[in-house]
């Protein structure tokens, strides 16, 4: 059986992702942009396989219609299978770059610049800071600039197809949820609870299943302070609380949730904290608008969640799609920026109040061409367990 | 109930670690070292939470028993739980430095190094390049040293306890591979298969489970020449040649395995890679002693597959241990490590050697005084699933 391409998206998506970023190079007179972040490289191509622990990078050059691809040679098949950029887009660098002390991967992708046009004009790089050092000693005669951020810019609002990829990952995450609710029970090990949630993120719901395992969190009584344990050696109590957070995950697109569940009746403190968020998180949805700031609707979380007696010390969210946190926008007091239709956070409510008690729920929500769209289907309850 | 920390070793075994790595801060003449890596952190604190997405780091000064861990506030209880540093060897910074184009939470790491008696002596460090500037620019009394390999080389031998975890996860590993045959049929979804498999290194055997999964390929026809994709949205077919890469993880610490399965009898050509790559590896195994160096090692293998006719591009293996790959030395000709007991490597065979076929097989060991001990009792099978 011969290696047939599979990529996540048609290439039209691709390439309208790549026409954007060339636009921004256009701006800054760039023939080349490179760049070595794992998402981008899957948001540009459509590669998810995990082998970024080894230098590889994806080139966008101004006269080209589609990226090329430069990674390790035991993962270019990888490249052909995932992406549409086939042979002539995918290179794949020599062993001997690996595990090498004087030369690396970024070597490659140096030598693919210095072999191309680009070498005496301007050039884009979103690399590691050493490895931009080693771009500027060995091509002395192009002009290189930092465009970190600039992909990230462009990745903020989203395709209807992303969209719709982040509401495939978020059914999956609902399925999760509902799994949770049935395995969480007194006697059992938090790590058997996690492998029946997790084994549901995996297999996924209605035919469709997760690609990859995003990250996933299970902090349960006397951890509910902690915000990133995967979970412990120790068995659930009755009326242990337990925090978790997770995801679904298609194609790198997540649809992340947290939500609190309590073996047993919930104690007075947490219901109140609980009603405290939630009139939160609701005041939070209805002040997104296109037009509102970030900042509008973090305002409108503290308020009504102060009004109510709970203070959160962290931002309240942060603009979510391919592989969780996107690293632009935070939904926090004073972010300007301004919402737009089709971009996506994750209002994120976790508050770890003190040492030894937090409480979590969060939404995925897409700004619609008036509001909100909250992208997942489950309750917003504290669910007690009995 | 109040949170009751838990590390994964006892304080005893931290101090041994902090201070192999102070004496080498004593031959380089510094009175702090300051990184930011995940795994070191974890080798000199236990911490293994899921924080390093934020800025994070661990600094040891010559003049303290223990070191400092410097991370958000919000990962502060977690630091409590994990470690033995306690509150005065916990600093949790403010979450004004999260999100912050101006600031971040190095700044708090130099803040702590300012306050202290360092500022005018020798610093170590070991963080992001564009960070190691900002600690430059802060602090111009201090003189700072890239110690960048100094934590990795101090890991690389192996404690009595750091072996027994590996144990343990080899025993998680060996589970999953059990369970690997078990799953792995003809109409079986890729994803289905996985999170069955999934499960089992998460729930574990015999008492102990995993503590964090830990990474996970599932590369099956047409995809064997493929070496980083999780899983794919196929199903397995009659015949399909499936390729796995997992491990056990008991607190940060691995035994991974590769092992190639057929959904019935073994075609020929890959019953020869696997004859060959077998002998291979038992002659790489018989090389190891105290002594030799990885070279050797590698050069045991190559010869013996290469004459039954199989040449691997890749070197055929690395340091492994904690949280995978070390990144000290690597299996290859020429690597001029020297072995010592307890250094503990991934004899990584897999062997990409078409775009559309791949094999797989490895083995985690030990050094040992007088040869390799290997850490699971996985058989060396091509799996025949009939």
């Amino acid at each position: 059986m011969a290696l047939v391409p599979a990529p996540p998206f048609p290439q039209a998506e691709f390439r309208r992702r790549v026409n954007a970023v060339k636009q921004k190079m256009a701006a800054q007179d760039l023939s080349a942009l490179v760049t070595s972040d794992d998402s981008h490289i899957a948001y540009l191509t459509g590669y998810t396989a995990k082998s970024g622990y080894v230098p590889q990078a994806v080139v966008v050059l101004s006269d080209a219609d589609d990226p090329v691809f430069i990674l390790r040679r035991m993962d270019a098949p990888a490249a052909l299978y995932q992406t549409h950029l086939g042979k002539g887009g995918v290179i794949g660098y020599a062993e001997n770059l690996v595990g090498n002390p004087e030369q690396d991967g970024f070597d490659a992708v140096i030598d693919f610049l210095g072999d191309s046009r680009v070498s005496s004009s301007g050039v884009g790089l979103e690399v590691p800071a050493q490895a931009a050092q080693k771009f500027r000693a060995r091509l002395p005669a192009a002009r290189f600039h930092d465009v970190t951020g600039v992909i990230a810019t462009v990745r903020a609002v989203k395709s209807d197809l992303e969209i719709e990829m982040m509401r495939q990952a978020g059914a999956i995450t609902d399925a999760a949820v509902t799994r949770a609710a049935e395995v969480l029970r007194p006697g059992v090990p938090e790590a058997e609870a996690a492998a029946e949630i997790i084994a549901q993120l995996v297999r996924g719901t209605d035919g469709l299943a997760s690609t990859a395992l995003a990250s996933f969190f299970l902090c349960a009584t006397p951890r509910t302070g902690t915000s990133h344990i995967p979970w412990a050696d120790d068995v659930l109590q009755a009326g242990s609380q337990v925090n978790i957070e997770l995801s679904g995950m298609r194609h790198g697109y997540v649809a992340p949730l947290m939500r609190t569940f309590v073996l047993g009746r919930a104690p007075d403190r947490l219901r109140r904290v609980h009603d405290a968020e939630v009139a939160g998180l609701e005041a939070a949805l209805a002040a997104v608008a296109p037009g509102r700031t970030c900042g509008d609707v973090a305002e409108a979380f503290y308020s009504a969640a102060e009004a109510r007696g709970v203070v959160k010390e962290s931002r309240c969210g942060y603009a979510v799609g391919l592989n969780w946190a996107e690293n632009t926008a935070s939904l926090k007091l004073g972010d300007p920026t301004v919402l737009k239709p089709d971009m996506t956070f994750h209002l994120m409510l976790g508050n770890w109040i003190d040492e030894d008690f937090g409480y979590v729920i969060s939404e995925t929500f897409r700004v619609t061409e008036s509001g909100a769209e909250v992208l997942t289907g489950s309750p917003r309850e504290l669910f007690e367990l009995i």
